[in-house]
């Protein structure tokens, strides 16, 4: 069996920490108001009050006890759930004790966060026994609190190898009767913790990029039900490198991130979103150039590759490489050289498309797309097909399932997404599927 | 202990599939019986009559017939094996009755079909327990026909992240004596049903790589004894990516790939046999070429290197970089720029020679290959040298267990064969080892 | 739990082999005899006197006689551990009942050598039950011969799809009580053999990279508190790229790899240590270049990069893309073009003042680097910044406590350390942590 989603949201593309109690400041609990204010594209799918690494060891009580005081004011209005992140270790029973005091701490309902809390993260968790640990704690802390059992949600942060050994083990773990790891929800990666515990080293310091890990986790999430979310990006101001991470994260089906600032919550909540114009991609000698659009035509302007005319047919320039090209093989060649990136609505229609050629029977069909492709001033023709089939269109779902999570689930960010895409695709992506 | 191999093939090159039933057709089997005549290089090593994916669901009980009548005729004549693909799903009991009641009808043996089928492919698969379904259909399949216990082999298309993860049990799992899962017999990635499962999404909506995939895949089937197969290549046009695509799969173990025309047939049974002419490769600031024979001297045609004599040494500019060399420098300076892919005679004459070394009592020999190599009309003689022990010799051994597995099972490519290699060759490549 | 560490190094970063017996020699002993002397930076930290591959099959009977022989005599001299490797293999009793007799009689207590041996390295072997065989044997070998019980360190090659997966369960299996699995200590890749049991082939005969069997080593080794170990490097001459390697290997975690030659131990032992000064990395349109330092000022002298003035700003030019930016404009660029590499002191001297920001209750703080960048004669002042945490501690502490296990294990470098890093930084170095 597939395994059941058993939590409201199926898609997550934002998670954003915020330190608990900062020290020096009049009120210790200013990050947190700050962040419980965020809406629209600002907030995130998921808000992390940060008890753990961002908040001093010596401000974790003082912490504990700001969440639940701006939870209890603002969490009512917060429009992204609310998952505080508690302190764990799986070699340090006392920092274990600590987490489990914090989570009863907060979950008391007579002070009034919980009913706006949907659960805990867990950081550093060892191996499968040690997610049990957690999961029992949380499963006393609803007991004494009078909770419905599994209700609150538990999300790991992935930083051991042994963690990353116990996603393999989550689809059967989970099923057992003495444990609720039903409640599991998110699959986090850490990777600088994961970094120190595989006792890696790179020469600038900066972080591997440990895709098998990122592989990993996305499989676990998969084969288990559970939401793949990538750790932090350190460099803040690496807007690009940041986007580029995230879209290495989708071809892995890990369509989460971290975020450290509502600057980076705001590119993560847009990334996943297909766009709202299609435009080509052009190889050029190597590097992916996104072609301008110009009246209808796609234009290439820069000078990796040149094409000119040449007694009846073409030359083709591609870096050292030349070819002499008649027209058909010169559309062929560019064709070979470009890609579409769709729009929504192009995303949209195309699903509709096959959506009516299944009711009137067929399983496959051809879709085409022809475009107008301008290097060095001549044009040219180019035609791309693609099969569909019920695979395809399984496959093509991804983006609309993810848009239409984000739509019923953050009313806050409507107004965002109508004017990015228009009212007229908006209603027809909810609608297909 | 190493995984015991149970079946005819040790290898398989190429898995090609057949829509069963085409609609609108006088002969809805028309598709079945073109394929049904296909003769060496155009014969896949498995041909699939596929009753899933490729024929659309309404079609799919008059596939199965279709199967039976297609192979009763021609399948004695058919010189690849015969593996039909029924439907599945890990999700939906109704799928999988009806793959069974397919695989009960195409398995009667008084409709004369199933003396020529060697197998079933069962795609979608789920975890280990899901597979023990099929496994045991098959079993009942047996029993009712009075089939031998375990005759009909069973191979899976992994296509979700449990599949993934049941690979790495399957060497525990196919010992218990509750199945019969030594009949498994190939791992078949299906990409295109992988990327929904995981979620993952592209900007241009091609297919993610996935090599933590393929090298899980090549894991579990060496690990069990079992043939790994990579899925389809979408793009048909595209004979250079399919070809770099297996080049990359080669490297992984995964020696096979899925077919989806004659053409793909052919190029995917040629590609895993080393070549007939041995050449060189030179690294051209960053691009690979293949030098240019002329008269036994090896050409470099491009300009991404050059190459002048100046003042009683020589000048070497590859790309932007420039060095001033003597003769020894340029010559270990061009060794180290260049690789030789060696033909199936050199590799044949090296293992022979290895073994007469063997038999002479040294562990180790350098195997030398000397060539000239002309760059902008200046030769230099460069020597490769390589240690060859007992280890590089067994891994030397791959491509020709490869030509000897092929070359017994397959007759009707012997001409072929032949025609690339010479006889002298052919029969070298079966005596060694 | 984190996985306790039973022995007494906590890194290796060369593993060096060495034929035990050679036929034609007037001495078949006299490679041993020659590894046994080495010292400093040319002795490894484990020395493999091999017993398996590197010795010819009809010389291993007399190969553990030179081994008991030249290890009483020089053993207590030699400044690495040493690790023998016997005969092993997963399929074949009669392999393993060699190695047995092997070990039994290397270990005997009477010959003097056994006293210097820390432990086996058993080659080929397969599923985690095969390794309780291996491992049995040696409890054997340590109760004929009264030694203390587990003494024997274990380590294996890792050549088999079967092992790969074995690495998965081991920090299950180590607990268990009727093993002694405990004594496990180098996990090392044998990439050759791997190959053949993947039957993986390339072109060229070359090697495949194989970056997921190397992640799953280090992963394997990270939970059940091993140390991996990559495979033999077999083009000797190519130091370039074996350094290329090994930075990769640390990427993963794998801080250790087998070394063919003293030239290799030499590059494999200083490999990981931070350099002895700092200096920034340029990224010249696509190339990593080191600037040259010149006076305090860092210099990039190649032209995939120009700058000039123009009209009071700048034009940069990055190979073909060109941009004209401002003073502030061009100091962004190029610190988003460069890198730096810290040294030893350099990482010394921020973990020191890390250490002392969180005495003064601090849990995060900036650390700053700036540095004057030249490109065409023309500077450009740029200051890097980084946010360090208690994570960030952690894992720049790897390098230290590599260098920190080095120095306390081998006192024969330290001449060798000290002369490249200085007294001072040494002695920061060893009390940092």
């Amino acid at each position: 069996m597939s395994a059941r989603r058993n939590h409201d949201r199926e898609f997550v593309r934002t998670f954003f920490t915020s330190p608990t109690a900062v020290e020096g400041e009049d009120d210790s609990a200013k990050m947190l108001r700050s962040a419980a204010t965020l809406r629209g594209m600002q907030a995130p799918d998921i808000w992390v009050p940060d008890n753990e690494d961002a908040t001093a060891p010596s401000m974790r009580d003082e912490g504990a006890e700001n969440i639940v005081e701006v939870v209890a004011e603002h969490g009512s209005e917060f429009p992204g759930e609310i998952h505080p992140r508690v302190v764990w270790h799986r070699d340090d029973p006392g920092t274990r004790y600590r987490g489990f005091e914090h989570m009863r701490r907060i979950a008391d309902p007579e002070r009034g966060a919980i009913q706006h809390i949907d659960g805990f993260v867990i950081p550093e968790v060892g191996d499968i026994d040690d997610w049990k640990k957690a999961d029992e704690f949380m499963t006393i802390v609803e007991h004494e609190h009078g909770l419905e059992p599994g209700s609150l949600a538990m999300s790991v942060v992935v930083e051991s190898a042994q963690a990353e050994l116990a996603m393999a083990d989550l689809r059967e773990e989970m099923g057992k009767p003495t444990n609720r790891l039903e409640r599991l929800f998110m699959l986090v990666d850490g990777e600088v913790d994961y970094t120190k515990d595989m006792r890696a080293m790179t020469p600038t310091g900066s972080l591997p990029e440990w895709p098998e890990l990122r592989h990993n986790t996305s499989r676990g999430a998969s084969a288990a039900g559970l939401i793949a979310v990538d750790g932090p990006y350190d460099d803040i101001r690496d807007v690009e490198g940041y986007r580029e991470r995230m879209t290495e994260n989708r071809a892995k089906g890990m369509l989460g991130i971290w975020s450290l600032t509502p600057g980076q919550v705001v590119a993560a909540n847009q990334a996943p979103l297909p766009p709202e114009t299609g435009y080509w991609l052009l190889d050029a000698d190597g590097r992916e150039v996104e072609l301008r659009e110009d009246d209808g035509r796609y234009v290439y302007g820069g000078d990796r590759i040149s094409l000119e005319e040449s007694g009846g047919g073409y030359v083709l320039r591609v870096g050292a490489d030349e070819r002499v090209l008649d027209g058909e093989e010169l559309r062929e060649e560019l064709l070979g050289l470009t890609e579409y990136v769709p729009s929504m609505d192009d995303i949209v229609g195309s699903m509709a498309e096959f959506e009516a050629a299944k009711e009137a029977g067929k399983g496959a069909i051809a879709m085409s797309r022809s475009s107008t492709v301008v290097v060095d001033g001549i044009e040219a023709e180019i035609t791309a097909d693609r099969m569909w089939d019920e695979a395809t269109y399984q496959a093509a779902m991804t983006p609309v399932r993810l848009f239409q999570d984000i739509y019923e689930n953050r009313p806050d960010q409507h107004d965002e997404l109508v004017e990015m895409y228009g009212e007229d695709v908006v209603e027809r992506a909810m609608n297909v599927g």
